[in-house]
């Protein structure tokens, strides 16, 4: 059984891609109205451009049962059409106790996940059930890329790691509950100050970075400050920039324009740091 | 169309009943093997003396497709054999911009929840889409019963509400989002004085109250500390103590009985207060 970090190093380095396709359907965006076909065109049409694929299941439950048979399709074909690829669910799950164990049990066992992300605010006991297997991983979210995020996340707290911000004291919690090597941490593109802090506190944790594209992040920023020293271990996604960067038929053309041109923005600003492929 | 306070109320004072009985399936502990034919017994045992019913999505979504099914079908059933009964999602959902808006349709329209659990890590813009429809009600997951809640809750934080608990922050800036009166806080059994605090911060949030039974929690403190001036506004949950009381044949009538004893011993220390029904 590989480890979750190898499994990651290698989906980034098959494709020489840190960018992560966020499946978000949205009914009204939908160019097609099957959401597995809009997802199967839009994984056919980047799957040699991407490290991973980051299907948020919110959009899924929205639309009932057959949003979630649509996601199982999605998975499967994934898993056919992009083996290479990491499947990312971000679930922002967390509970405690059973629930938390069952939580562990739907996202790697059912779903299949290689990933997903959590939500820890309920502290050690509702994260430690996700990182029983080494080989999946769990991205805490961290540092939201969206303004609500410093209503409790940036305050300043007393912690047994100093007078740091909440997210930091998370970030630094991470790295001693990461027994196994497979823990990582969320950080949004918008706040490039806050990434620089966790890179700091965490050099060596696998980040997803959400918030380039439609929100509007820095993205040469959130390179230079998401990435460990050797340019790696920086997952930066895009949903909405690339699956809706067309609202026609070529819509899953459009998807590959935009991937590629995120795959290679991101490339240049770690080759103009010495830290290419 | 009746605001959520009002619907809540009327639930607890239809059979003077202050329980909430948690819906968990775990399959290892099931008397029956179909999920839905285990909750519709014990529902059909309990209809009178509860005011809700709290099915716990971790537990339906490790058991695939077919666990949602029976979760879809246990929702309908409570309609049916107790209308007059709350039933409140425990999902602890939480994200941000669409995404956000995507859990709130999935929990109201889609599943029909009358309330959700929410977990506001990600800050107001998380939270207000959950609150729009005044008829359905949300609660913040504030402290929790587990041990780890205390891992982030309850650091000393520099609040514009003063040195207070990250928990307490939480409750205060709760106070600020709830314009339409639907908004509530889950604080746990397990922790009295936490419970006393968010009390005492918001007086009239209906607050529900995990930890109780399988967990340990003091029940004659929680009820004094969780319930508003008028001895109303306490949820008080039981999940594995009533579903599990018997692991035989004869498991929905000693539902029946834990969750009368579980009513009854509400009432008494109600009743001492001087704040009966």
């Amino acid at each position: 059984m590989t480890d979750y970090l190898t499994n990651l190093d290698r989906a980034c380095s098959v494709n020489r891609s840190l960018v992560c396709v966020g499946l978000d359907p949205e009914p009204a965006r939908l160019p097609v109205a099957d959401v597995f076909q809009f997802n199967r065109a839009v994984v056919e049409a980047t799957a040699d451009l991407v490290c991973a694929y980051k299907p948020n299941l919110a959009f899924y439950e929205a639309l009932g049962l057959p949003g979630l048979r649509a996601l199982e399709q999605t998975i499967q074909h994934i898993r056919q059409a992009a083996p290479q690829v990491q499947i990312i669910g971000d679930a922002k799950r967390g509970d405690a106790g059973p629930s938390g164990v069952a939580y562990a049990k739907a996202m790697f066992q059912v779903w299949g996940f290689d990933a997903v992300t959590l939500n820890a605010w309920g502290g050690a006991d509702t994260v430690l059930p996700f990182l029983e297997d080494a080989s999946r991983g769990a991205f805490l979210w961290c540092r939201g890329s969206n303004p609500g995020s410093a209503d409790l996340q940036d305050l300043a707290v007393d912690s047994p790691y100093g007078k740091v911000s909440v997210y930091e004291h998370l970030a630094r919690a991470g790295l001693d509950w990461n027994r196994q090597g497979n823990l990582g941490l969320v950080v949004g593109a918008t706040v490039p100050e806050q990434l620089a802090v966790v890179r700091t506190a965490c050099p060596d944790l696998p980040l997803l970075i959400p918030g380039v594209g439609a929100q509007g992040g820095d993205l040469p920023a959130a390179v230079r400050n998401g990435v460990d020293q050797q340019g790696r271990r920086a997952i930066i996604n895009s949903s909405r920039g690339i699956i809706y960067a067309s609202a026609g038929d070529d819509f899953a053309q459009a998807a590959r324009r935009a991937a590629a041109a995120l795959r290679d923005a991101i490339n240049q600003t770690l080759d103009a740091a010495g830290k290419g492929w």
